[in-house]
């Protein structure tokens, strides 16, 4: 995996806000979860939010619960999460956040509610006028293409695509350490002149911005180029962001289904797939979402990471990890910076367009 | 394969146009696989164009060689394809089908340049605005999942994707047999309520043409569905489209060379990709693109079919079965009885809304 945040030789002492009641399974796997992070992390701190009964068996020395007496079920609408639910695990935990008691939240909960909540509490960073999904994909060059935005914004303008860039730039330089992380732009075709009106519109941003160095900007790319790895960052909008994402782990499912029922049709594959087991645990090891779990809510004065609601322990674990790694290789101050350098790029009204909050995936 | 384009009893006769100048090999894979194609299907007739000089040589009882001085090159822009280029094969062939003379043309050129002849030709049905392109893509059924749009129109409102719903419905018809074929619009989540404001209008429109059963219409459907085959069509823009098309193939292809990597990766992993041999050729069998070659232009006054530029000769004989089967189970016929009883949804100005010819793929 090319994500390797250990570039940055001098730790800081990070605490993060977890929302251990949020996700599939809660409590029973966000807090061996995050006993395992305390475990990899020595000078890492976790302030545990959730409803008290639910943590009361957890101990540890470089841990503190913080009570909240309500918890976002996954299907709660925006609405309910975001009004109704003021002492949520969730709200509390990014609270944590704004209050500098933790530099991170990590939720496995409700995206829509968390974005709401994050957004509310935290606000949009000057010159962002939307919050992005940040989520990392395998590649075939072995390590991660970041692709942003995935599932807050269906609807993007030419100027939303290019903050994406800007924000995605700077969460790869925290985790990876390249401080020019090439670009790309989602669409039908390499040449400039393919797409609709807001990708022509955004392509000629993005060379604006790559010639006064805000971003390294690749040119187009189209829907392969993800797994391929040719750049670092995928700048699309949030529609084409979740059906592209969406789809990609659907053909990922039909293959190894496939590869299940042929190893298991008649015994002659039976034997092959035995022989072929340490290459079949590879791919799925490869293939395992789990390792990429972790999206970065970027834009907010703050920093939260979604974790996918099914998230084991070990998937959990990663979050945590990601969080933990941007955190400590501020990740915040590198988005301040690169939208400060950007600023006369991203001179717009801060926060014209409310998102739509419904349309959020869970 | 769930196509099974046998279910009409009696098979007409039936004249293909094939621009055998088009795709990235030209006569040396077009000639063998209309060669093949004729043995396959003694009933039907083929009207081979292209440069003499290059079909001088073949020659068969059931084909008829029609001369064109010009070759659209898979690079030329669409107004030299349209405009400079009025003798090219590609054309020819359309003329083919709108003199009578051919059911159906066929061609692996240029799609973008394709496209625009066609639609300049033909014309678009009464009630259409704006062809699509409808491939098929593999499914966990065993079957193949008919997506459109697929790269023609990168900007559609709510009216283009209830049309493309009509064109796709009446596709599939022709090639299955199934009268009532399911249709799911892409989307971000099941919910109704979820989307950009375009794909709200659009489910609203698909819901009223299934009450008046214009339509099966499932629902939303996400990125995924259209691997497990969900639904029988998917409908979605064609700047969607393309890019998930395109995503999708890049995840098999990385799959796929990652086994190759490990199966050649040590003694033992070879010994096991030859015990697996049967599994992986299975694999490569399922996922070969090749047997999903030749998408439908749906919405023009004609029949016409474009095979993937790549293609070699199976491939392309799989377009011209696909363009063979659409012809003689009267797609035409069936697309403009679908418009008719459709007529009261579709009531729109015809072709108000130009196709943005430059954002063609190739």
């Amino acid at each position: 995996m090319a994500i390797s945040p250990s570039f940055l030789p001098a730790a800081a002492a990070i605490t993060l806000a977890v929302d251990c009641m949020g996700g599939d399974h809660g409590p029973r796997i966000t807090l061996p979860a995050c006993r395992a992070f305390l475990e990899r992390h020595p000078e890492a701190s976790l302030r545990l939010v959730g409803l008290p009964e639910a943590l009361k068996d957890f101990s540890h020395p470089r841990a503190v619960i913080v009570p909240a007496t309500e918890v976002v079920a996954m299907d709660d609408p925006i609405e309910i999460a975001l009004r109704k639910k003021k002492d949520s695990s969730m709200r509390v935990a990014i609270q944590q956040v704004k209050d500098g008691s933790a530099q991170a939240a990590v939720s496995a909960g409700n995206t829509g509610a968390l974005m709401a909540i994050a957004r509310y509490l935290l606000k949009t960073l000057e010159g962002i006028d939307r919050p992005a999904i940040a989520p990392q994909l395998p590649n075939s060059k072995g390590g991660a293409t970041t692709v942003l935005d995935l599932g807050a914004n269906v609807d993007c303008d030419a100027e939303d695509l290019l903050q994406f860039a800007v924000l995605g730039s700077a969460l790869v330089s925290a985790l990876t350490g390249n401080e020019s992380p090439t670009v790309g732009l989602l669409n039908v075709g390499e040449e400039a002149i393919k797409g609709s009106e807001t990708i022509k519109k955004a392509s000629q941003l993005l060379r604006v911005a790559a010639k006064s160095k805000d971003l390294n900007f690749y040119g187009n790319v189209e829907g392969n180029d993800i797994f391929k790895g040719t750049t670092d960052i995928v700048v699309c909008d949030g529609f084409v962001g979740n059906v592209t994402l969406k789809a990609t782990e659907g053909v990922a499912a039909m293959i190894v289904d496939f590869l299940r029922f042929e190893y298991s049709n008649g015994l002659f594959s039976k034997f092959a797939a035995i022989v072929s087991y340490p290459v079949l645990k590879a791919l799925k090891k490869r293939l395992d979402h789990r390792r990429y779990n972790g999206a970065a809510l970027l834009g907010l004065r703050g920093l939260v990471f979604k974790s996918h609601g099914s998230a084991d322990e070990v998937a959990f674990g990663y979050a945590l990890d990601r969080a933990y790694d941007a955190a400590r290789n501020n990740l915040l101050d590198r988005v301040r910076a690169r939208i400060a350098h950007a600023a006369p790029l991203l001179a717009r009204a801060e926060s014209a367009a409310p998102v739509d909050a419904t349309s959020l995936p869970v």
